[in-house]
């Protein structure tokens, strides 16, 4: 490799981005779009874990086995009935090719926009100054802006460690060309949650562990409990309060020890206990910057962490959500170029599981709201909508949280739920009223009549 | 029968509602939560249209076989295969089910709130006064307000009268046991083209017979030109410009013939060219009520088709949609209540066509907005979006239509469309400015990205 694989012999930029994961992308983007001359560093594939290894083929596997699940719910209906196979090594190609010519399409778009790739690690040197390296290759570049958006990696704990043979990561589990006949998954967050559904609907006996006492800890309460029994439903085993004290691979097999000296065997196991920021070796020391618990990159209201160094999405640690880092990208390049001197300021920020059921939440949940003010719920069943019934899922309900007569959060679970998640979101934003109630025309039939039976609905008080 | 089968022996009312559809229900339950003591007169079933012929079965079926479609597209993208067989006399008993089930509950909601139904046939006879009858029993009611709400019944032109063995109206298709082998489809508005998926779903042969030059008539020509592709490409032959001069069973078969000369055969035929209003034999007369068109309640910007007499729903033709009338029946019941004096107002008021793939509408298209000021479009193609990808749909787009930089309609062809419908009716509703896109965080990922694709894209003049 010889100096010209770097991009430009120019190396000075008004911004310089560090990690092309959502935030990143999106910034270098935004920011060429304002005239801003952008370099964009990444160390691995554009896109980041999103695009590569996280939500972007996780859904494209969710979408593609779903109707297994339609043809299930219509079958216990007694009004369908057949076969279904998944060919999961064309399915592991599929999202291979998908995902590349995406991030093709992205370095095109980059590229159109005049934004420098550099191919390369990122290291602050001092103030204004990157160190962009690959083998054989060092470049300075100096920066009026810098964006650190260098994003997260699983967490690991000894004892823990994938091999990504018989214990796997996220990029192991997506990596499989065909489906192990069963599977323990360690952790039952979105991640967890979401891969079991895959595996499940190949055949997979699913076995989910979780040191809490309830899936998807950062749900509402009633909407762990409504997952919990689903699945349950499917023969799921599902062990909560499990504290694992190591997960190996033996003779071909992963086995789970717990601390009560249990012992859990299957063919492969998935690790899914959470996500830690990539904040070490890129130089924050060189700014003195600092990090917060497992290395979150602390940053002030204008989302800074010093002098015209932003650090955003996963590595700030607000929220471990692509959409938050592009967010937050959209401010950050608005502030650099001079259109908001303000404070960042978020509207509610959605989160969505997907799958069969599916959970959506936005704004506050009951939890959050205690000592605010008054705190009141309403709530709709699936099982009195005709969409859900026509899908013959009708598990579930949407739920409505309202302080002092506002809607403050909304959360659902149950089939299809994401589809009303952007309204959700606008309505928590408005903080609607009652009185509201009536100014948006709903479609009948829709989905979305479930969440406006709950906004309508009897308010219980918390 | 006695007359016992009537609810009371009061027959005086705050409120007299003619027709249980959904405008008309909505009205008697809304009025009874004010305190109104109301009758309700049905002479058929609880639920109108909508409910037992219309919107609801139609989703309930195309619900039950949407396993079918999916399972397609995935065998497309050869990482799926296998067989799906729909069960249609189990679907039929199951939604048949299903809908009595959702009038018994209807009729016991009404009944707590102290609504009295009256299951016969109503007659105005002078202002404050309406006849019911049914065989053996007529009984004259004493109203304050008059809602008539009697909706709107299938367009038989002569020459295609439906006999419901062969020539098939909506009732005779949801009644269907079996589906035929093939079905000519006469009209292709949204009744038709759902059915018409339906019928394929199960392996029928489509033809589809238009006099318009487009399918969809009422949507974007955008919208239909990629609808045809889609169902092109599922090989229906789509005969637009077509002058049906007759339809009749012959032989067991239904055989069209056209004003051209030619003629098509197949098992059944579908008559669904429209719908005419319920207005005749309903003593319109006896209060001087005029009536345009087809026989269309003219009512004032108060919904008032006289002194306290409400027209509401199909039957004052301004929108034939079920959610239009509840939103009539909500405004027309606070008129009563005195809880507004304001003329009759709506948002925008969506449109739905459910099933593979999906259309959404709602606010102004281009061809509402000639010479109103400067008309912009700007869309996003679904193949660019990741939940498009990952169930294999990726013909269609979203489409947004800005009036003066504001944003006046929205509409989108493609899977699953119909999930951001309440959204882009907010934000029709509040015309958005390119300011105002920043205000919601959309979830990622997720299909309303497309929706947000087109809010972003590039504005094309018209």
């Amino acid at each position: 490799m010889t100096s010209s694989d770097f991009p430009s012999e120019k190396r000075s930029y008004g911004l310089v981005v560090v990690g092309a994961g959502p935030g990143g992308f999106d910034a270098a983007l935004e920011a060429a779009g304002e005239g801003i001359k952008v370099a964009l560093v990444e160390k691995e594939l554009l896109g980041g874990t999103c695009l590569n290894v996280g939500c972007i083929p996780t859904k494209l596997y969710l979408g593609a086995t779903s109707p297994v699940e339609e043809l299930e719910a219509q079958s216990k209906a007694k009004v369908a009935k057949g076969e279904i196979e998944i060919d999961f090594n064309a399915l592991c190609t599929k999202k291979d090719r998908f995902i590349a010519a995406t991030r093709k399409a992205m370095e095109q778009k980059a590229k159109n926009l005049g934004i420098d790739i550099y191919r390369a690690t990122a290291k602050i040197l001092e103030p204004g100054k990157v160190e962009v390296s690959r083998p054989g290759e060092t470049a300075v570049l100096e920066y009026e802006n810098l964006v650190l958006a260098t994003g997260s990696h699983p967490t690991v704990f000894p004892g823990l460690e994938p091999d990504n043979e018989t214990i796997l990561d996220n990029t192991g589990f997506l990596s499989l060309t065909e489906m192990p006949e069963s599977l323990l998954v360690i952790g039952a967050g979105f991640i967890g949650l979401e891969m079991a559904q895959i595996a499940h609907r190949t055949g997979c006996r699913i076995t989910v562990v979780d040191a809490m006492d309830r899936v998807a800890v950062y749900e509402d309460p009633e909407v762990s409990k409504a997952l919990q029994g689903i699945f349950k439903r499917r023969k799921w085993d599902i062990r909560l309060g499990v504290k694992v004290r190591s997960v190996s691979a033996e003779n071909g097999k992963a086995v789970l020890r717990t601390e009560d000296g249990d012992e859990l065997v299957a063919d492969k196991a998935l690790i899914a206990i959470g996500r830690r920021p990539n904040s070490s070796g890129i130089g924050l020391e060189a700014l003195g910057i600092e990090t917060a618990g497992p290395g979150f990159v602390k940053v002030n209201e204008n989302l800074e962490a010093a002098a015209n160094v932003y650090a955003i999405g996963d590595l700030n640690g607000h929220i471990l959500l692509a959409h938050a880092a592009s967010h937050q990208a959209g401010y950050v390049v608005r502030r650099i170029a001079g259109k908001t001197d303000g404070p960042y300021e978020h509207g509610p920020v959605p989160s969505i599981l997907y799958g069969s059921p599916e959970t959506m939440r936005v704004g506050s949940m009951p939890a959050d709201l205690e000592g605010k003010g008054k705190v009141e719920t309403s709530s709709f069943p699936l099982v009195a909508n005709p969409i859900a019934q026509a899908y013959a899922s009708t598990q579930g309900f949407v739920k409505v949280i309202w302080l002092d007569g506002k809607v403050a959060g909304i959360t659902a679970v149950g089939h299809h739920v994401s589809g009303f998640t952007t309204a959700a979101a606008m309505i928590v934003q408005e903080g609607w009223t009652e009185n509201d109630i009536h100014k948006v025309v709903f479609p009948h039939p829709s989905l979305d009549e479930a969440l406006l039976g709950a906004l309508k609905a009897d308010k219980q008080a918390l």
